[in-house]
């Protein structure tokens, strides 16, 4: 039998208090698909006497996470601290440049600084795992890097922010508003008191960078993702969504185009009949296409002690076991910078709603400016009428390219009886 | 740069044929992602003339399955043949004995002789890998084995034969019987002309005693599963199971019981709002249930050319990028022999149809016996009145014991206006 594999672990937060958890219930569970005994040594966090409902009397204790880094007390650092700068980033190259192993659930540190830690992990013969900050308990990196490598990826995406789903759900069911649902998943403590990072697409981006960098064999390039929140969201929208067959979806998508690689975060209206349109509450789910398998599915628990130590100490047990990848699946000094597509070349369709004034001639108008830009119509939804009135005027076109409807929805803005900015969401052929 | 992982291909039906078309297609991808070029070598399989639509001239041809695996040819055999005696097995064993890598799809194989090949293959030092043999190319043997393996798992459920579940699906669609359908599936290629083995649940079952192993650490059992097929679920039950809210499903269950692990297979009504009920045609999901992951739902085709050799192949680069685990996760010298709980000690709700005569004191009769056995009625459906015509009658019961269940049945069969014996199908609460 090998000696334990010794655990630093920084950040004694939820996550971390959930991996004390798993690895004092699981000690032997872990010994035996292990094959060797895997063991908590030392912990740092802010609070000494905190309960955290966990028995950490028997650990070393740091003050100061890059203290605990720079110390011999570890074989492994758990870096449960978050934020992609400050002490997690220090702690996480103290380790590194040490050369012992790194397990990380901070996407905003890897989506930031991916690439140039899997370099200093690699140079140093360090492993760098980061299951658990993508999308949960789902082990959708070691999908991706070991289970499909077999094929080429045409696309990768998914649901990965339980907070908006949850939200968007809520305003599905009871039919209210965002700011209401909002608020109220404040209060059960599923969002965050500041909640722009989730709402406004933020989280879910700095997933998808580290997807799509796995998948495509790209460097980790957060800043070219396009980004939409669901603040925009109505509880109209949603409705409409219903009637014509749709559910509104904040989706992550990584895919392969004629332009280059594709990088957004949005919402989507995706069809009923698709599996991912039924993922709800807080749910997580991730879509691979490869060229060999065909479409993969995976859902779960995107967040949350339990699913997150789930995926941190699955990455530790690769460590005991001694397996030991490219971060990114492939050595991050072949990565390759990936043509970034713009968006203004996406192809698709959309769902337009306008707030016009019922009088003869508005859809003439907008249909001739739609006409100009090649832009033909699938669908058209006028509920009542209300002559003088403003009414809501709903239009699905077939795919065209995003820079003719941006153009589009420009001279249709203009118009006089045109009451509102047109309201845009993205149709996705799933 | 290593040397070239040397692959001998062992059959090249569909299957083995689309493995040499994935190395063949994705050379410079493997190269990257396993650190060194992964090369078939040498093939065998009955008829080297036959046009597979792949260029096989560059390979060393083999008549003999055994002699390729006697060979110096190779460093991995894949063994693509099938069935559970003859050349299969003993090629498997040969390449074991001489240290060499086995990768199979041969469920068949691993469920009759999967702990003596593992012991074989650990003493050897050699890799066996079989992730094609369940769920084609959902990679679930890697996320038991590897992604969640920080778990204890109180189940792993899915569906496993992609023939049964577009049987099932085509009758649900158009509302035609069994042997209507399978005719059908037979003429389109989803159904063997022989396909006792898939619609009598034996090729489920085999699938089941695999995930079984892996996730409950104990010796693979395929004669201990409770099995059950399709051909008894009639159009009718299928009407009934969508008016009450389910869907018909033949699941593979294995699952930790106070009376030990139940291994079944067998159909289902499973609600319609649960994610495996949406699976259709031929695709299959595995659910897993963890005590810290919670509900991982994992989905994709079961079978087909290009995800059984994305399996095959992910396993090969596995072995390339020298991750060598024990074949069921924990070493098979510490497989412990699971308690099997009795089918009879089964608790579940049962649908229960039957045929009576229209007269009166028959309800009464038959709610006195289940009342005699504590089963309690959860509903009852009585459609349309035909005096002292047979006219069907549908219950639910509440949550009972199975050996109950079946005494009561029994009798209620022997009850003189009871047409015909009763049709049991078991809910499951999912």
């Amino acid at each position: 039998m090998s000696e334990a594999l010794r655990i630093g672990i920084a950040g004694l937060g939820t996550v971390g208090a959930g991996v004390v958890r798993l690895v004092q219930t699981h000690a032997e569970l872990l010994q035996q698909r292990c094959g060797r005994a895997v063991a908590i040594t030392a912990v740092s966090a802010r609070d000494r006497a905190r309960d955290r409902g966990v028995d950490i009397a028997g650990f070393r204790w740091y003050d100061d996470p890059v203290a605990l880094a720079r110390s011999d007390d570890y074989d492994v650092l758990l870096e449960l601290i978050g934020g992609d700068e400050g002490p997690a980033k220090t702690a996480v190259e103290t380790a590194l440049a040490a050369g012992r192993h790194v397990v990380t659930a901070n996407k905003a540190l890897i989506a930031k600084h991916g690439t140039a830690l899997a370099r200093l992990a690699e140079d140093q013969g360090a492993s760098l795992n980061f299951e658990a900050a993508v999308a949960g308990g789902i082990p959708i990196v070691k999908a991706l890097r070991e289970g499909l490598t077999a094929n080429g990826f045409a696309s990768v995406y998914g649901i990965l922010n339980g907070t908006c789903n949850y939200i968007l759900t809520q305003m599905r069911e009871t039919g209210r508003d965002f700011a209401d649902v909002l608020a109220e998943a404040q209060e059960l403590g599923y969002a965050e008191a500041d909640p722009s990072f989730d709402v406004d697409g933020v989280d879910a981006a700095h997933k998808l960078a580290i997807l799509t960098s796995v998948a495509f064999g790209s460097p980790v390039d957060f800043e070219s993702i396009h980004v939409e929140g669901i603040r925009q969201v109505s509880a109209e929208d949603i409705a409409y969504a219903d009637e014509l067959g749709y559910r509104i979806k904040l989706l992550a998508i990584a895919s392969r185009t004629d332009h280059g690689i594709e990088q957004r975060v949005h919402p989507c209206m995706v069809a009923q009949s698709t599996p991912i349109a039924r993922v709800d509450d807080v749910y997580n789910a991730v879509v691979v296409e490869g060229d060999f398998v065909g479409r993969t599915v995976f859902e779960g628990r995107g967040a949350g002690a339990g699913p997150t130590a789930s995926a941190v100490v699955a990455d530790v047990v690769d460590i005991a076991r001694g397996i030991a990848l490219p971060t990114f699946s492939i050595p991050a000094a072949n990565l390759k910078p990936a043509q970034i597509a713009p968006m203004d070349q996406h192809v698709g369709s959309y769902y337009i709603r306008l707030l016009v004034l019922d009088q003869p001639g508005v859809m003439a108008d907008v249909t001739a400016i739609l006409r100009d830009e090649d832009i033909s119509i699938e669908s058209m939804l006028q509920r009542g009428r209300a002559p003088g009135e403003p009414v809501p005027v709903v239009l699905i076109t077939h795919e065209t390219r995003e820079a003719a409807l941006d153009r589009a929805l420009t001279r249709i803005a203009a118009l006089a009886p045109v009451q509102q900015p047109p309201v845009m969401i993205r149709i996705e052929d799933l």
